[in-house]
């Protein structure tokens, strides 16, 4: 029945890292690019950009003063969001370690670290590495992923604090050019760290194969800690940096846009620092981790599900290493979209710059599911077999092109849904700014309803994907149309990390004292942003959604269990302790934010009441004790929310056993996909429709405007709710679901062993 | 192994009815005491209420121009409510009738309208009525239901608009006889519902007999139309309702408290009419319905199960009668309850009224456990099979005596969780009005969070009602444990429309212009009512889980499938999209309140402009044009939410069949009790937070207040946002999720013989 591919094994071992290099290269030619812009002044260069290009609208080019200015808002940022990582990663680095431990104890436990070759579980005919080493090994993968999550988001907040204020300068010489700067960040970010993830998956197979030899089952069985480490840390980097972002955020718009009435992004707003540092390890750093381990966690669920496939059974590795090729070829198609943004054609006017974003997405869908169809046609042989829950199942290879099809395009679906219901170019959100005239009651009436509208389409395509997929190819199916959705995540990433580089080249030029009409680009820029930024999050729960159901899947298989009925009292009850879940969680990191928000706020208040001359732009505020604050604060209510999440799952596998479980991983996921969804819109809405108001493009708007009217002081509490929504509860709840399920997948062999404790008892 | 029971079936046929009787009764009895506070003038009558009573802090008893004027305020609303019901009554007269047609012609259809007798489902051995006649008979008991369940919410809506100018007169002599009279108009009602729910369904029970004689399992299939019709009803009753109140409540406040800075009920507000009839068609006829839906449901849920268990084979009529004879015992008990409130002991002031009503509570449930004790020993054989997805299971009176208690006790947590998050006694509201200090924004955040928050041991109560009851006694055990929550439905009810009642009495006395004292009265009667309001919310949505899931389990049954496994593609993509329903009926409902509010404030806005001295009270302005508004709106909104809750189980039954509508029920389950608990507590905080500010009642309400201050507004505006999540979605949440259930399980039989066209085809 298994016949052989096209694509020789020699072939896969020379494409995957080879792509992943060229992914690699990308992304630094695109880096030097933007280090042309330059920031010091030491070195006067007349060849460089600045005289270079073509000047439509140059403005104080010349004035050096302007990018001293720019030098030290950005190093101020860069410190501060570098200390901060710093911190974060310290206190997280002592919970790896002692996480790491428990890993090896618990899964070395499960043979009682005996280290004599065992009975495979899935081919009872060979015999498997012992159970103490795949232990070693799982936790060599996990401490692995966690460094490159770390990696990863520490890479995205320096090369976007590298680019914030080079966008900044880039403006003066018209709209075009700043958006190719930004752009082109996002680019270096996004290649680096699909290559990066892609590489060190690779070699870190590679590496482990040395050790288990044909022993495949083992083998993947400890890549999936990879899964779990690139998670967990990508869950603090979330929780820690979405507290720090808003709690700064809500604290400088309360005292400074609202009661002070000075812009935002006012140097004199002693919080200022802080917000732009929050941009950085929120948004980047802790969108950078999220996406990375989703892309890491769909891959291990696909690999451990293929390894007791037919795959596996036959040690194909070329069709086993399937998802990392679909990952490969995704580089270079998105390298090849990247280039229709920048070098194909050019963004010269403001207009352009929403279709050119919208474009690149549509490119790279186009264009991905030519290399899907490729790769399923040569790595993949004609019909083979999927483990699907202890029978095995017959898939052609056709249909595995669908199942990753399905996947792409349902990306591609939410991340318009999410558009039409963000963006201030639609009827939804211009509905919602239209409800300010009524106050800030309304306001945030209509936007609850219309995040909550907002979840049925994505709901009915992910559930389509889920069905396509499910049906073709089991769990295997789930997972490579996880994969397909994050396929373009290079892409994806680099048109995310855009808004806040634009978000923060906006700030630089406000605190620069630079003119109004720079302020004005970077805001254009943003706004097209701010729609990004929620399709990015779209994309991060629909992939989050889809991963976390292909590691269930993969969970309940290792922990050898066949059906998950609702109909029995432990699965039921944790249907709906799971489905609590996600709700325990938002109150806890809301509450968090609003905690924090209160302190800096206090403290705002604290230094324009007793710093004389700071309204007056005479005295300095002080930015550290704001930093302080929003750090403190974040670091020390990451634990409660993180701990609820790595936790949930120890306790409910050793006491109450794989059943509960299992019903506790589907009851969070259904439910905490829909909270992401609709707290993600109704915040990015409620931004949207402030900023419509602001802009005053349309007659429409201009009724409801100025800034300072009545409606538009509605608009900035709807947004200032909104923020904890779209930036700390609602995406952490993508990790909520992935990392309780990859955690589960890990600590299967274990709970199926010596779980259950409460039940055994009674 | 079947014993016989102590209690003989002649028995059971006397103390069933006797019992409802008593209920009757006794609430006529109280409504004759209502009765004594004259509001008509014409017959002064040396001998009633005003003079014999003790009065201690009589005020104005003799101004007859008060009396004259809250007879006219109270006609008003009373005429407003009965016109809406009337005009509701109508559209969803026309909807039944339809309804009805369909459910006739579905169910003909199973058997293709054959006359011929049919060998029974679950005891081959055995012939069965032709499934024509069940259908015939089903459609019968649902029209019975659905009469019933107006019949409910309109006798609710008469007492209460009856009773709530008593009570404002009452008040003139002191809180202790308002309060009395508040409760007592309470208990008419809930003994009133109470009685009628029982008695009707132990008369159709007996009808029904007389055709099926031997043939329980025809018998009872039919009887769960009575579920359906009774929660049908509810689902417009209270969506409808819901929309209508909270439209104008939000209008009026809008442009009333917020932009004119006119006092609640202030008479010169066009929309307060409107406001108050809306509290009768929504808090009072709205719950009314759904809790009769509950009840109804439970009941028939646990008859179902037990027609195919041994009760149902042995015909073994008392113990088949089990659940009605827990609910007469409960009218008995419910009976006791009353008298602590109003003749053992006597509520003298105000603090006295939050422990009367919560001991209320208390001792409901500790006098109600020793009646199900009770009933449990003589009414149930001490060994029994209870019929568990295709086997029989064994089961023991004690059990089923726990699966009863544990519902009942669970009821009582819910209750207790959600006065600490709802009361401002306790620190949570507290919080929250704290947070109004930095403004709305924070209020909005920390209210919400508090909503999430307060879900947590609510469902903990519920997962373990669940356990502990299916373990016992698998879906039978789920449908008694949520009898056994409904059980004290009698005072439930009564301190639930003490709530609206007590609202009202303090809008009639600011209406007819008393003075500041009886507000006072009014006011602090009020607030005790929101919470309890909130309590009642708390039980309205526990029992509707259980019930929903012992439905749940019942259409299982009958649909004939045994387990509804989470990992195969249909059930799970009918659980990911069940879970978003809530979601979307949300959505339709909040913004249909919100439009029909912005309807409300252009007419309320309009009126003050073009209204000469209204604002100075020389000019009467024109309600009549507030209250249709309002009753337009609510008709032509409550349609869409209505079919979408109507249509789904239909529509994926049809296509996708059974599988996937299990799926769908669980998922909306397991999502919508979350939602609801959450929506219905983030209201009753935001609204007791605006109240804990507004009282000043200790040293850090004063520094937050007074009433037009900073932290008012804030409040204000969270209290604005949270009136149609507690009023309208929330609460609508539970119907939503039992409403679904109880169809899909009156048309499993449709369902199971022509349902999954879809899959079928393809």
């Amino acid at each position: 029945m298994v016949t052989s591919t096209i694509l020789p094994d020699l072939a896969t071992e020379i494409i995957i890292p080879v792509c992943a290099l060229i992914g690699i290269v990308f992304s630094i030619v695109q880096w030097s690019i933007v280090s042309k812009v330059k920031l010091s002044l030491d070195k006067p260069d007349a060849k460089n950009a600045f005289t270079e290009s073509l000047i439509e609208e140059e403005e104080g080019i010349n004035d050096h003063n302007v990018v001293q200015k720019c030098a030290e808002i950005q190093n101020a940022i860069s410190e501060g969001a570098t200390s901060f990582l710093f911190t974060e990663y310290q206190y997280v680095g002592i919970f790896m370690i002692a996480f790491a431990v428990l890993i090896f104890v618990f899964l070395g436990s499960v043979k009682g670290f005996s280290t004599s070759f065992q009975q495979c579980t899935y081919d009872a005919t060979k015999m498997c590495k012992p159970a103490l080493f795949t232990a070693v090994f799982s936790t060599v993968s996990f401490i692995l992923g966690a460094i490159t999550s770390v990696i990863s988001g520490f890479l995205g907040m320096k090369i976007a604090t590298y680019a914030n204020a080079r966008t900044t300068l880039e403006a003066r010489k018209g709209v075009g050019k700043a958006f190719s700067i930004a752009f082109r960040s996002g680019a270096v970010m996004g290649f680096l760290l699909a290559a990066n993830g892609l590489l060190v998956l690779f070699i870190t197979i590679n590496v482990f194969k040395i050790y288990y030899g044909d022993d495949w089952e083992g083998l993947f069985e400890a890549i999936t800690g990879y899964g779990l480490g690139g998670s967990s840390m990508a869950l603090f980097g979330r929780v820690g940096g979405g507290i720090y972002t808003k709690a700064a955020d809500v604290g400088a718009d309360l005292v400074g846009k609202v009661e002070r009435n000075i812009p935002e992004d006012d140097p004199r707003n002693p919080a200022v620092i802080a917000d732009n540092v929050g941009d950085n390890v929120g948004d980047i750093a802790g969108m950078g981790s999220d996406l990375f381990g989703s892309y890491a966690e769909s891959s291990c669920a696909a690999l451990v599900v293929a390894s007791i496939s037919s795959f596996g059974n036959n040690h194909d590795f070329t069709s086993m290493m399937y998802p990392l090729l679909i990952s490969s070829v995704g580089i270079l198609v998105c390298l090849l979209t990247t280039l229709f943004a920048t070098d194909f054609f050019e963004v010269k006017t403001v207009k352009e710059i929403e279709p050119a974003l919208k474009n690149q997405l549509i490119i790279s869908t186009a264009l991905m599911t030519v290399g899907i169809a490729l790769v399923s046609w040569i790595a993949l042989p004609y019909s083979f077999t999927i483990f699907n829950f202890g029978v095995q199942k017959e898939v052609k290879n056709w249909q595995l092109f669908l199942c990753v099809g399905v996947g792409l395009w349902a990306g591609l679906i939410i991340g318009f849904i999410t558009e039409y219901y963000t963006s201030n170019a639609y009827s939804p959100v211009q509905d919602v700014a239209d409800s300010c005239r009524t106050g800030a009651a309304t306001n945030v009436i209509f936007g609850l309803a219309l995040g909550y509208k907002s979840v049925i389409i994505p709901i009915f395509a992910i559930a389509i994907s889920i069905f396509v997929s499910f049906s073709f190819a089991a769990m295997y199916g789930i997972a490579v149309a996880a994969l397909g959705m994050l396929s373009t995540i290079a892409t994806g990433l680099a048109i995310d990390a855009y808004g806040p580089i634009s978000d923060n080249a906006g700030g630089i030029a406000e605190m620069a004292g630079m003119s109004h009409r720079i302020r004005e680009r970077t805001d254009a820029l943003d706004a097209a942003g701010n729609t990004t930024a929620a399709i990015g999050k779209g994309f991060a729960i629909g992939s989050a959604a889809l991963v976390s159901l292909a590691l269930f899947g993969a969970f309940v298989s290792r922990a050898e269990i066949t059906t998950v009925d609702v109909l029995t009292p432990k699965v039921f009850i944790g249907l709906i302790v799971g489905a609590m879940l996600p709700y325990w969680f938002s109150a806890m990191t809301m509450k968090s934010v609003g905690k924090a928000a209160l302190k800096m706020v206090e403290e705002v208040r604290r230094q324009f009441n007793t710093i004389p001359g700071l309204m007056e732009g005479t005295a300095k505020p002080d930015y550290a004790t704001c930093v302080k604050i929003s750090t403190d604060a974040s670091i020390k209510e990451m634990i409660p929310p993180g701990a609820l999440v790595m936790l949930t799952p120890l306790i409910v596998g050793i006491f109450f056993g794989v059943e509960t479980l299992s019903g506790v991983l589907a009851g969070s996921l259904v439910s905490g996909v829909q909270i992401a969804i609709s707290a993600s819109n109704t915040g990015g809405a409620w931004d949207n429709a402030k900023k419509y108001i602001e802009a005053g493009a349309s007659e429409h708007a201009r009724t409801l405007g100025p800034k300072g009217s009545d409606p538009h002081k509605a608009a900035v509490i709807g947004d200032t709710v909104g923020d904890p929504l779209k930036d700390t509860s609602g995406p952490s709840l993508n990790i909520l679901i992935k990392l309780m399920a990859v955690e589960s997948l890990v600590f299967a062999p274990f709970f199926a062993t010596h779980g259950g404790l409460l039940f055994k008892i009674f």
